[in-house]
C-alpha cells in the first residue's frame, strides 16, 4: 500500500463505486489515489465487465484498498432450480470478493417472490442460504455482510428491513463468517438502532459501516433518491458515534446512489464527498500509536 | 341507524373517503348507503368544503357512522407561534369530529422541522402535543388516534414509524384518551408487529384498524401508490387474524390512495372494494348475540 500523502482526517474512508458511476475503474483508481482517498467498495458488474483480475491489479497498484464487493444475495427463490442458481451465482461473488481482496461482500437478501405475501418464509430461506454459503466463503476469507434495507424495499429487494432483523440472522453464525452492515440510508429512521449498533458492535458482527443522507421528494421507484452527506435529514455524526462507540474501526463507505452526481465531473464530486465526510464525520484523532486504518487486502 | 338490507359480511367495513375521492361527500353517502357499506372515514378539507354540520347530518341521515376522521397531527413545529396555530387547528379538528359523531380522530405527527436531524426531539414534542390536546379531546367524546407511518415519511410526514414508537407515546395517556391505527400499508414490512398487536389489543389502545395493500413500484413522492386489497405483497388475513385475537371488533376501514382508482366510476371501485374484502379478509361469523358493529355515534 502506497499513502504517502494521503490526508489523516481521511484515512478511513472509502468511495463506493456507484456514487461516481460515470468513472471507469482506472478513473475510480486514479480519482481516488489522486484524492487521497484510501478505499473502494465495488460492484460485481463493472469488475466483471473489467476483469476481476485486473480489477484486483488496477486497485493494488493505485494503493487502494477494497473495503467491500457488492452484491451477493437475492436467495430468497422458492423454485429448486432458481434457488440453485442464486446459490451458484453467490458462490461466484464470493470468489470474486477473494481475488478483489476484500473481506466483506455485501448481500441484499432478496425480497417476496413474485406473488407470495410469506414474510417469514422468505426470511428463514436467507437463513438457510447463510447456512450453505458461510462455510464457502469462510473458505476464502470473505464474510458475508448481511445489509437490512429500508423497510421500502421489503416487497421487491429485502426483507430485512432492520438491524435487528439482520442480527438476528448473523447470531446463527460465528460472528467471523457472517457480519452486518450498517447503513444510515436504511437505518437512520429506527428508534431502535443505537441498541442495535451496541448489540452488533459486542458480538463483533459490524462488516461495514456506509453513508448516505436521506432527502425528499423520493423519486419513482425510490432507488436512485439518496443524498449528498449533508442535504438531508441524517444525523451522520450521531451514527458515527454510536459505531465508534461499538468498537468499530473498519472502512467508512460512502454510497449515494443520485443521477445528480452521475451528471458532474468525478473528481469534483469526490472533492465534495471528501469535504462533506470531514465536516460531518467526526474525523480522527491525532494519529495514534494504533494503527486504525482499513485493512490492507495486499499485505 | 338504519341498515335493513345490509349484507352480514360487510358490517364492520368502512369506506375511507380518499378511495374513491371522485365522489363529493352526497354521491359518498349515496353510494355506501346502496352498496350496503355501514360505515365512512372522512377527511376534513372536503368535510369542512361541505360544511361540518351538513356533513353529520348527510352520514346521519344515510344510516352510516363515521367510524374516523383524518387527521390532525402535524404538530411537531419548534416555532411557538406554529407551535400553537398546530394545536388549534387540532382542537378545531376534534371538534369536527364531535360533530361527525365519530369517536375517533387520527393523528399524523408530522416529519423533522425543516433543516432538523432530530428525531428524539420532534419525538418527544409530539408527547408533548398529546398531553395538551387529549384532555380536550376527551371532553368532547374523541379519542386520539396515533397512526405509524411507514418509515418512508420518516421525514417529511411522521416520525412515528413503528406500532411500538405509537404505544410507546399512547401508553403515557389513559387508553380511552389515546389509542393507535393499525394501518396494514404502514406497519406489513415489521416482524415485530404481531406482538405489538397483541401489546395494543391488551391496553385496549387499537382505535382503528385500515387496509390498503402493498404494490410496487413506488410512485414519486410515495404518497399515491397504495394497492387495492388483494393486489400487492401484504397478508390481510393474517393482519385480520391478529387484530382479531388482540379482541378488537371495530370497524375496518379500506383507505387506499391510487390515482387509477380515481379514474373509476366509483360505484364500480366500492363494489369491488366490497368484494376483495369479503373474499381476502375474514368475514364475521353467522349472527352472534354479541352486536359487532362500528359504533353508532347517532345512538
Amino acid at each position: 500500500m502506497s499513502g504517502g500523502n494521503r490526508p489523516e482526517h481521511l484515512s478511513r474512508l472509502s468511495l463506493n463505486q456507484e456514487t461516481i458511476r460515470q468513472w471507469s475503474l482506472p478513473e475510480l483508481a486514479e480519482g481516488c489515489a489522486a484524492a487521497g482517498v484510501p478505499g473502494v467498495g465495488l460492484w460485481r458488474a463493472p469488475v466483471r465487465a473489467y476483469g476481476v483480475e485486473a480489477a484486483a491489479r488496477l486497485m493494488r497498484t493505485a494503493g487502494l484498498s477494497v473495503t467491500s464487493l457488492c452484491r451477493g444475495g437475492f436467495f430468497t427463490a422458492v423454485e429448486p432450480a432458481e434457488r440453485a442458481a442464486a446459490l451458484d451465482d453467490n458462490r461466484a461473488a464470493i470468489d470474486e470478493a477473494a481475488t478483489l481482496g476484500t473481506g466483506t461482500l455485501v448481500l441484499v437478501s432478496g425480497g417476496l417472490p413474485p406473488g407470495s405475501r410469506d414474510l417469514p418464509g422468505t426470511r428463514a430461506r436467507i437463513a438457510d442460504a447463510l447456512g450453505e454459503l458461510s462455510p464457502y466463503a469462510a473458505e476464502r476469507g470473505v464474510r458475508l455482510a448481511i445489509e437490512p434495507l429500508h423497510p421500502m424495499y421489503a416487497a421487491d429487494r429485502c426483507v430485512v428491513s432492520t438491524l435487528a432483523q439482520a442480527l438476528d440472522l448473523a447470531e446463527r453464525f460465528p460472528a467471523e463468517r457472517v457480519g452486518v452492515v450498517v447503513d444510515t440510508y436504511h437505518l437512520w429512521w429506527d428508534d431502535t438502532v443505537a441498541a442495535q449498533i451496541a448489540r452488533a458492535g459486542a458480538g463483533g458482527r459490524i462488516a461495514a459501516f456506509q453513508l448516505a443522507d436521506w432527502i425528499t421528494p423520493l423519486p419513482a421507484g425510490v432507488l436512485l433518491g439518496r443524498g449528498q452527506l449533508g442535504d438531508g435529514s441524517i444525523d451522520l455524526r450521531w451514527f458515527r458515534e454510536r459505531v465508534d462507540a461499538a468498537g468499530y474501526d473498519g472502512p467508512i463507505e460512502v454510497e449515494i446512489f443520485n443521477p445528480a452526481l452521475w451528471e458532474r465531473d468525478g473528481a469534483e464530486v469526490l472533492a465534495e464527498v471528501a469535504e462533506r465526510y470531514a465536516s460531518l464525520v467526526p474525523v480522527e484523532p491525532s494519529p495514534s500509536p494504533v494503527p486504525s486504518g482499513p485493512p490492507d487486502p495486499a499485505g
